[in-house]
């Protein structure tokens, strides 16, 4: 028996429910158990850290790495579902076997497996050559290899000496960003924090921590009523962020942007002045340099020079549009960034990094650790043996703090910045022949008549039945009702996901995403032939 | 060649190398590359998504499961290090080959390989039996599986659309939390979130939310000054949390503890009536249940009664504690904990979850949606065509959200509430026993002397040398020195890593965490004699 188990036998060729068998007579003897009902099964007992659960181990991570392996095959086959849509009700129901409650008494490992397997085909595959629906979608391999790591390394970010490689590794990876960003040698500090609305939150909580340092120890309490600019078209967790310092939504201006959806540098000055005017004070503007919807790109020279008249923080939320800097064709329409005060950056977004990857950015060295440290000396000890300016950990707002950089370094080592480059450059290839497409038919229409400056293509589709109908209330209804509609069915049928908004008085358009560098461009006719097809009988 | 390279070979009976070459044959073939200078090696390029790159995609996460594989199996072995250590400036030298700079050109895979193996060696092996260094510690082989398929499935919190299945999860786990702090059928809600820290910034963002709920417009100029109460000992996250909130961490009243750590209520009570006369606004109290260091649970039914007196808003931070609560032997310690208002979890700390996993508990349900939600349209439509109310990612001060519901999920599943409780009092009983064996010896001594509560334990060594020294301060001094210098040897010899620090008066003293599942009482033993055998000779 012994013989039978230690051999190694790839589960390939050998079912793993013959393996467990075998496993199972292994562990009985091994351990020396009896045939009683408890222990009738294989279950997390006998693995690591178990005395003698090396093989069991083994086995089973094994054979999870084959079902992962399953999975991304899968994923990377065109005639497979994107998705296996079911209602929450359904899911919940414990359809086809996956029974979500949680139980007293433990699975067995066979159990464990078969929830894996489930879990995966109700899930979604967002590294689908067809999956356009979030600014995060592909799935890099080497990434993945560096997050599987990461997460057997089961360390955290906070002192050098629980994560002496790992705190290393971000220090490399910020130095590098901020050198493409364009700031001096002597400037420039950072951190990874998980996502881009906390970056964007570090972002304003720097900027008052800049000018109104007693804010710290003293509360909001101590200072004037503030007040910070954002574009309509800027991204929500601005004004989340307001929410939660307790600047308050209201505080944050929304400045008007023009057609393409790129704020007017001349209404953010004359809503600056307005401000003060009402006894406010200034402090920030945040510059959007590739927005959510329209991937438009702000003015970002002419905004930092309004920001130098009036002395305030320039943000660059380039959470979206930061990858192009690493592009030579494309990051002239960052042209300015460097001028920012703070920048947010996500690598999980234009960059592939699997979730999460996201960077503040900051100019002026030694605010962050300034502004946010409290020096805790269970962790933060000064007498420590190493140089303890590698424990970073006290420039986080968070304490313990998850390992997002390895997996980014892992594909920068992977890739060089050569690689990213023709990564981008070939998403936005794609961006501009989905664009192309939408110009030649007449059954798609624009949402704004000017080629892709990112990955986000909006359009309308017009069906047969709606392009006789005259423009007007009747029309814009039925358009509205109509992308959510043809979402739906595409969900159902599981060919692909595109997601769809209204915005101002726009209704509801698709927003396809072409992040994803699976795509294909026989992916990108694949959706509007499938859009044309589930809507044509409306 | 083709045949060659089809054909499965496990690595264990064929080296990589060769394999490697194998689909270098196979790939210049396969792909009609010459053999010109730039394709000599195998590059990312021929991954997936590229097309024809499953053999190399499967051979290459094969090969990097294999060394993850090697590095578990080694952590699990007493006779291996705990870490290679070396100082910064050593690893950023490129000490035997580990280059951490950025390259412009690819690397090659066998490289992406060799980077993972030697960013692992001179890593920290928290699952190691002798790393008592964090409350975080141990490897849980069923909750790795989890994080790799979770970064597998490269999914994002925010819609359901995206995340059903681990929306639905998230939603299962936290009301069965809620269901163990005690809250009824109709109360409770709740989010993961990044860790401890942002868990207890959520509780007082939600308790300013429930008094002034103007505050998300206004900001804090609306507000009277506010102040809010945690105890001496309580995690540095609650001031930390007031500076980002805009409350001042002057606002943040510190409470005195008793001798073993506890916050004594009658001073909460004192502090909380003087604070009033002073003009400020009491508004909320953080009771800790599992202090960071000294492991101690406040008084929380006596807390419960004063903030009941007072209309506060109460917390209860168990990010270290809670796991307790699913033990029958140690769920008193937690007793009054129905009666917070909120509840921070870490399931990461005492249930041995890989990191992160934390979670905030509300009683009052919609309070964190009311307070956090913006709508945005591009994300949280309300015309889809499931039941939004799964789209709970407005609930979330974050907008992308990492999946950290599902290796719980999976670990729960593997192991039953009854597998949990066996781990937890496993550790607990384990701290029992380092306790009996302090008080043991003479050359130990505890900080504080009762039984431990929790699985932390703080003593002091003293060596031959200090023991005839008279009480007094240059005893103290040198007292001080040795827990950092005994560090440091052992950090060095890489046997084991435990914490100390100073607290109050006191000098520093190791505390020594026993939340590690792999360890076993010859570990605690080894870490004594380890302690002695470095220290004796001071």
């Amino acid at each position: 028996v012994l013989l039978i188990c230690t051999q190694y036998c790839s589960s390939q060729s050998l079912g793993f429910n013959q393996q467990f068998f075998e496993l199972y007579i292994f562990t009985m003897v091994y351990s020396g158990f009896n045939n009683s009902r408890e222990h009738n099964y294989s279950t997390y007992i006998y693995l690591l850290p178990a005395f003698g659960g090396e093989e069991i181990t083994r086995k089973f991570l094994q054979e999870v790495s084959n079902i992962l392996w399953a999975y991304i095959h899968k994923s990377n086959q065109r005639n497979s579902k994107v998705l296996d849509f079911h209602h929450p009700h359904q899911l919940k129901a414990g359809l086809e076997g996956l029974n979500m409650e949680l139980p007293d008494q433990p699975e067995t490992l066979e159990q464990i497996l078969v929830d894996c397997r489930d879990t995966l085909k109700y899930g979604v595959r967002t590294g689908h050559p067809r999956f356009f629906n979030q600014l995060s979608s592909g799935l890099d391999v080497v990434g993945l290899a560096g997050e599987w790591l990461t997460s057997t390394a089961n360390s955290n970010m906070f002192t050098y000496e629980v994560s002496p490689v790992f705190v290393l590794m971000e220090e490399v990876l910020l130095k590098k960003m901020q050198n493409i960003v364009g700031w001096l040698e002597d400037e420039g500090d950072g951190i990874f924090c998980p996502g881009g609305t906390i970056s964007n939150l570090y972002s304003i909580l720097l900027a008052r921590y800049h000018f109104y340092p007693e804010v710290k120890t003293r509360g909001m309490g101590a200072l004037p009523q503030l007040a910070l600019f954002t574009s309509e078209h800027s991204h929500y967790s601005l004004k989340k962020s307001a929410a939660v310092l307790g600047l308050g939504t209201d505080n944050m201006v929304m400045v008007k942007c023009d057609e393409r959806g790129k704020m007017i540098s001349a209404e953010l000055e004359a809503a600056i002045v307005s401000t003060k005017k009402k006894g406010l004070v200034p402090i920030y503007v945040n510059a959007t340099a590739g927005t959510t919807v329209y991937g438009a790109f702000d003015p970002l020279n002419d905004i930092a020079d309004i920001c130098h008249r009036h002395s305030l923080w320039m943000h660059v939320d380039a959470a979206w549009g930061g990858g192009l800097l690493i592009s030579d064709r494309h990051r002239m329409k960052l042209q300015g960034i460097e001028r920012a005060w703070s920048v947010t950056w996500n690598p999980h977004k234009m960059m592939g990094v699997p979730l999460q990857c996201s960077a503040i950015l900051v100019k002026k060295r030694g605010l962050l650790k300034e502004c946010n440290e409290l020096g805790a000396e269970y962790l933060f000890q000064k007498d420590k043996h190493y140089d303890v300016s590698y424990d970073t950990g006290d420039k986080s707002i968070q304490c313990g703090r998850h390992v997002d950089a390895f997996k980014f370094w892992l594909m920068w080592k992977a890739k060089g910045s050569e690689g990213f480059e023709a990564q981008i450059n070939k998403c936005l290839e794609n961006a501009e022949y989905l664009y192309d497409q939408l110009q030649r038919r007449t059954d798609f229409k624009l949402v704004f008549d000017s080629k892709p400056e990112h990955c986000t293509v909006c359009f309308w589709y017009t069906p047969p039945s709606l392009r006789c109908l005259p423009a007007g209330p009747e029309k814009e209804a039925k358009l509205h009702q109509l992308a959510p509609w043809i979402k739906a069915r595409m969900m159902e049928k599981g060919s692909a996901m595109v997601g769809y908004q209204p915005l101002g008085g726009k209704v509801n358009f698709f927003r396809c995403v072409l992040s994803n560098p699976a795509t294909q461009q026989e992916d990108i006719d694949f959706l509007l032939d499938q859009i044309v097809q589930l809507g044509q009988y409306l």
